[in-house]
């Protein structure tokens, strides 16, 4: 059985992460994803050292997916992207405001030649406020967002920025969950309809929930990082850092169990959650002094064993042969021309719609023809079109 | 016209953040979201110090649904919930491995009831591996997926958390989407199945793209972490941090005017973004010591003027008052019995379904006595219910 979307048609005009991340997880799930790129394509397809193979980066945000590469500033580039949209479902871009309209693509425009289209428009901030033409990167959505306070530096009071683009990532799920949402109530009313994601927003809903409480109530809020200094659940043993943490009381027990400190599951201090949160620091010292005197092959499996919640901080390159990564096959391997290339599976797994890597990411304009003969021109008007620089890429 | 999920039943099992948050997304889309809570409720009302109050944590993880408080140990406390899974469309549950089955909920059963269900099941692990049995944190999920490593001090080499529960939350919006993507599926196809989302998999597979670039091709992997030692985009100003980068020519050239640093437009060390790449310590020495000598309110108008990505390094305190943020109205605030609550609206906008936030989180069995007035129980039996406590809760 294919997966839940497959019979979607998507067209996908963007670039970088946010956007095609969105659309691939679509298109891992059966959707067919079109990415109409530039002449010169996708700018992350530059980010390679290696000429012949496409970059690391550019094939985990668009696998399943079909590339057309079209000048769009021709006539007949944008002609063959109308007919496109005629049979389309979704179109996505994340330009920025303004930009879409001046290429003649605006929602209007498209809308007239498919009525019930879910038109998306990606942008860093919205269209209004002082930072709405403003180009969107990580670090400033993360500047806004509150993340880099979260992680500032406690003894001087310097922001951090999380090490990963976890603005764009976030806003990639956002923006899928929304594509999918609009599909169903197309699929059930036939309404299209446009569909609009800021990455500030994006970022904000998501960390609102755990990270805002004190901001929840108004006229009583307090500053959300006073009080926040303690320290992460991260220890050293003998050989490497792990983490590891009690939270009910039976955790607790476990863990005195696991590091032979059977003397304090009765202590007044730890015996309730109240108590070990009050007396946290304390508690965090014994822990942490007793956990220093261990080997973590020694300690870890007593604390599972013992039902602790606990692991060793695994390097990126460690989780490779991590036995739990082993087991939950997130990881596959795909042939790719003479090599083979890594792919986390889809998260989600659908046992009646299986999603799944089909295809790796294509080369610029891989589909060109396969895609222009579907819409019905023939070999030698996709050969002139590609002679007179409308199409691009290698196959054109 | 409602949200884009109107009409569809979700019955919600689950208790703390990934799983609230998920179905969260989809009652904001319209969907009728039955938080199925046992007689002591789902553990996060009780992170709060007023005991008439819903906490804040608690109130933006449980917006949009309903509240139905029953005991499951009792025969007639499952036999409610079955009457109430023949209505629904999707079951989900987050209880560990084999759980659900004791609980007599397994799959077969409810498919039984209702053979096109949604059944999703949310672990840390999935169900194979050593951890699968191990109650998932997100501390252990950082640990796991090398995100404590991504953020490890670079002078000690000690490993750090993300101060935000990433895995819970990228884990919700990663069920979330495939939710909805199931939901078009039985749509379209009739077909009701299984989805199972693991913590730890959805957090690999949102780090993947970015993080793990040298780990795609097999048999060629290196260490991602080696050169990666750059400091991040944070600069102090005189009076407080902020971000600003420089990727394209474009904004260098605007950086460099924006500082009054105009001799290093032509710089040849700076003039290419291959030769500022290579030179990047150098041209952050010199951006921060200029940066240094200005006030934020000075040079923030003057790199935004001249197209620079930038931004105040904003606390989750200041961002309340952010034009940025009262532009977007991305923060709502809503009355609450004598109170006002303050909430981010959904971060998707839809301009023909629009997702909204119509009611805060429900009372611990607010929902009682209408859900089961829907199920065509008269008052009496419901007050009957109740009194032998298989109703519980404000209402019942």
């Amino acid at each position: 059985m294919p997966g839940a979307l497959h019979g979607v048609r998507v067209l996908d005009l963007t670039t970088m992460v946010a956007g095609p991340v969105a659309t691939m997880m679509i298109a891992d799930q059966g959707a067919d994803v079109i990415k109409i790129e530039s002449p010169s394509g996708d700018l992350m397809r530059r980010f390679t050292r290696s000429a012949d193979r496409l970059p690391a980066s550019f094939l985990s945000c668009n696998r399943n997916k079909r590339s057309l590469a079209l000048d769009l500033k021709s006539r007949q580039g944008l002609e063959i992207l109308k007919k496109l949209i005629a049979t389309a479902d979704v179109f996505v871009q994340n330009f920025r405001p303004g930009t879409i309209e001046q290429m003649g693509l605006g929602e209007e425009i498209v809308r007239g030649i498919r009525g019930d289209i879910i038109y998306v428009s990606i942008s860093g901030f919205g269209d209004q406020g002082p930072y709405a033409n403003q180009r969107a990167y990580d670090p400033v959505i993360q500047a806004l967002s509150g993340l880099a306070e979260i992680q500032a530096d406690w003894e001087t009071g310097r922001p951090r920025m999380v090490r990963a683009i976890v603005a764009d990532c976030t806003t990639a799920l956002t923006v899928a969950q929304a594509i999918t949402a609009a599909l169903f109530a197309k699929e059930r009313s036939g309404v299209g309809q446009h569909v609009r994601i800021a990455m500030l927003d994006a970022m904000i809903a998501y960390l609102w929930p755990e990270a805002m409480p004190s901001l929840t109530f108004v006229g009583e809020e307090s500053d959300p990082s006073l009080g926040e200094r303690g320290p992460d659940l991260v220890y050293a043993t003998q050989d490497r850092y792990i983490t590891a943490g009690a939270m009910s009381d039976a955790e607790w027990e476990g863990m005195c169990k696991a590091l032979n400190l059977e003397h304090l599951i009765g202590d007044p201090r730890f015996k309730t959650t109240a108590a070990r949160a009050f007396n946290s620091a304390e508690r965090r010292r014994l822990v942490a002094a007793e956990l220093e005197k261990w080997r973590a092959d020694e300690v870890l499996p007593r604390l599972l064993q013992n039902d602790v919640p606990s692991a060793p901080v695994l390097s990126r390159f460690e989780l490779l042969a991590h036995p739990q990564i082993k087991a939950s096959g997130i990881l596959e391997e795909h042939q790719y021309a003479t090599c083979k290339v890594r792919q986390p599976r889809p998260a989600a797994r659908f046992d009646r719609t299986p999603a799944e890597v089909r295809t790796l990411a294509p080369q610029l304009g891989q589909d060109n023809s396969a895609i222009l003969g579907e819409l019905g021109y023939s070999a030698d008007e996709i050969a002139g079109l590609a002679r007179e620089r409308v199409l691009h890429g290698r196959q054109s």
